[in-house]
């Protein structure tokens, strides 16, 4: 018998290897911060010893999500501003609100938005916001994996000031945290149209420096790209802006900044020939659904983009425009809106889209060899659902159960790298009535 | 002080009211079925002793939801298939499980959706299906409010058998269940494409000298609407229903079957003429927005029919469409999916939302002197929703909250017709165990 961490076992095992493994007694071992072994029930209690056994009570072992896109520490602005046009609600109510960002808000924001990731099964988030030092301490403490980076603009942030600045953020943030076990830095200039190519050039050549990820937020809405593409309906941005005469995704494989390390955010508003140049590219894509929708910015061309073997993850995006964290809703909306946009119910089927928020999202961040399946010598990121509920009796089809029926509140378990974060939902490294009062606070002191 | 059996405090008192009141910290007491006063915490603390006192801590008093269309015993189908074309699904999966359909089938499975509804903030649901009766039995044993009516159609119903017999067998509900507290009868034809002119005008006739309501699906998907009115893509079906030459309502107003207690269940595709017939005749509208997207059927044109001051509810359609019977999240795909088919975040607002799933459910169903909003004199259907829960911090506005980031597991409490149904999510009339093993036992047994 050897010895391991924790031993998890009578459950469902969803593995999200190549073969889509899926071992209906199940279990999975953890020794430090990996797992040891994967397969039958009675095979592993044959041949394990373990310090501690969680019981999944005939639920579901599963990889734990991934959230491809988010602002995390917008928790804090959680439905300060909705069902407003989009200007109003970034001019009047996000950016005013921003400007009192802090170190220690977002350190707090984050700090829920953690306890509200492992509540419902994500175990890895990628996140683009202001004071990411704070994001990435945040998680640490948590103890969630994190891919995080600094927002880049033209313009001055509250948090770095001018945009030089920003750069040298970015490349110290790299140096603090490298061979973190948790926690990887990106380059992240927010998007095209308040990015010059310089800075845009800057971005990419410190992410090839280092070997990190380079995320933007790219055609996210109709508007932008005729600011890019036409500059004819936002005049005064227009002037700016509409210089590069080319489609958002055509103006990056111009100057250079496409690859296989960009993440492109959202990439609702996609030509063809912008189709061809992501694939050719081997660029990662971060779908968003319920914020696109909440934004009426469009339906991104999600089953095009599959169909060209691009791989896309799913992310929620930040919480003023979801306005919650949880993937398996997320999962839910992103497989129902392909299918009446298309008017065809086979697409987005529901094992597609559980690997899009799982094993993809992980191939997105380029974390493929660390998380996002349930494989011996993989980093031990693993959540239980469980299925003894109500409104998930009974179960058919476990892939279909995830997406169409669970929501986030029926993960009970769930461990990152080899430590138990929740256990029956209880979070063991988050004191989650103490950060519910401090962002409260924050909320009273910023309205 | 008068004394009341429950008395609600401490908590946000969303009213529903025609002045959408909301009270901060508010108070409702309930006497028997109904309640006798909504208020201010303190005022109603003075004046009234009760027997029990529920705590709202800070939480989110409101009215129950009402889910205006659904097929509760589906749940025994919960995601027994998915993903697959619309005939496929129903002629090779749906329609031989419902082959085996039973009265206790039925029953079971009306049960745990019961349960479902409750334990998601559910108190009044309207379903059409199969073995009615057993409907009706199973919610009056849980004591949740309904409308239900028995399907029928041209063709054999493997409950009643021939159509006539439907039709006595609806008379017969109606006889027995009148003037429960609970249970109200309706007339179920199932659509315009497997319902004959005569059939429809029998329906409307037993409807009207019962007043009841009449029940319909209506212009579903884009199919369905070719079938009646163009007659060119189905040649088999079109044989004999595609004489009628013009869109369902039409035909439904043409032979005599709209009027205010008529609703029309889905309404995807509809021309302007047929909005203007909606209006019209008063015809109340059940959208089912999650359906719709799964099935791949389309999507309905609420923010029109709101615009022309059409009454509209929420439903969710059956749990082999969806998969759940959760309306929060309705709600919040509701909200969004027309902001994004519109391209305007403004349209469907978080309290219109809140508002079809409450009070407008209630007017759709002819029930709104009874339920859908707290106010002295209705019956008491009451839910308490726990905002202090990390997805939940902070809260800017309530009908946001309600609407895009509170889900049916945030529901605490439930009140229905002044019987406590839930307290601190443990349910007091469904043996839940009992009801999940065996609609576990049905699901082997049917497939």
């Amino acid at each position: 018998m050897e010895s391991v961490d924790i031993l998890i076992n009578n459950g469902w095992v969803l593995t999200m290897d190549p073969e889509d493994t899926l071992i209906e007694k199940g279990a999975v071992a953890v020794s430090g911060e990996r797992i040891v072994a994967v397969g039958e029930d009675l095979v592993l209690a044959a041949s394990y010893k373990a310090a501690k056994t969680v019981d999944a009570r005939g639920g579901i072992i599963m990889p734990g999500l991934v959230n491809a896109h988010t602002h995390a520490a917008m928790t804090c602005f959680r439905g300060i501003a909705d069902d407003l046009p989009l200007m109003t609600w970034l001019n009047d109510h996000i950016f005013p609100a921003e400007a009192k960002l802090t170190f220690d808000i977002v350190y707090q924001g984050t700090l829920l938005a953690c306890a509200e990731m492992i509540l419902s099964g994500t175990t890895t988030f990628c996140d683009m916001y202001l004071f990411e030092d704070a994001v990435a301490q945040a998680a640490k403490t948590v103890g969630i994996r994190a891919v995080v980076g600094e927002v880049i603009y033209d313009f001055p942030s509250p948090n770095y000031g001018p945009v030089e600045a920003g750069l040298k953020y970015t490349e110290d943030l790299i140096e603090k945290w490298r061979d973190d076990p948790l926690i990887t830095i990106a380059v992240e200039p927010h998007s095209v149209y308040v990015c010059s190519p310089e800075l845009l050039q800057k971005a990419r050549a410190i992410a090839d420096k280092n070997d990190v990820p380079l995320i933007i937020h790219v055609a996210e809405t109709e508007r932008e790209v005729v600011i890019i593409h036409v500059a004819e309906t936002e005049r005064e941005v227009a002037e700016v802006m509409g210089k590069y005469g080319r489609t958002p995704v055509a103006h990056l494989a111009d100057i250079g900044i496409l690859g296989p390390n960009l993440i492109a955010d959202h990439c609702v508003v996609l030509t063809p020939e912008d189709i061809t140049l992501l694939k050719e590219f081997d660029v990662k894509v971060a779908h968003n659904p319920e914020s696109n929708m909440k934004l009426a910015s469009g339906i991104a061309p999600i089953p095009e983009l599959l169909d060209h073997g691009i791989i896309v993850g799913i992310g929620t995006d930040g919480c003023a425009s979801n306005n919650n964290l949880d993937l398996f809703q997320e999962m839910d909306t992103a497989a129902k809106l392909h299918k009446v946009d298309s008017l065809d119910p086979t697409v987005m089927d529901a094992r597609t889209v559980v690997r899009m928020a799982t094993i993809d999202g992980a191939r997105v961040l380029g974390l493929e060899d660390t998380t996002g399946s349930l494989e011996t010598g993989k980093k031990a990121d693993v959540i239980i659902v469980d299925v003894n509920r109500p409104h998930l009796i009974p179960m058919y089809n476990v892939y279909s159960h995830l997406v169409y029926a669970v929501t986030g509140s029926d993960v009970v378990t769930a461990i990152v790298n080899g430590r138990l974060l929740m256990e029956d939902r209880v979070l063991t490294t988050v004191d989650v009535d103490a950060v519910m009062r401090a962002v409260n606070q924050i909320a009273q002191d910023i309205t």
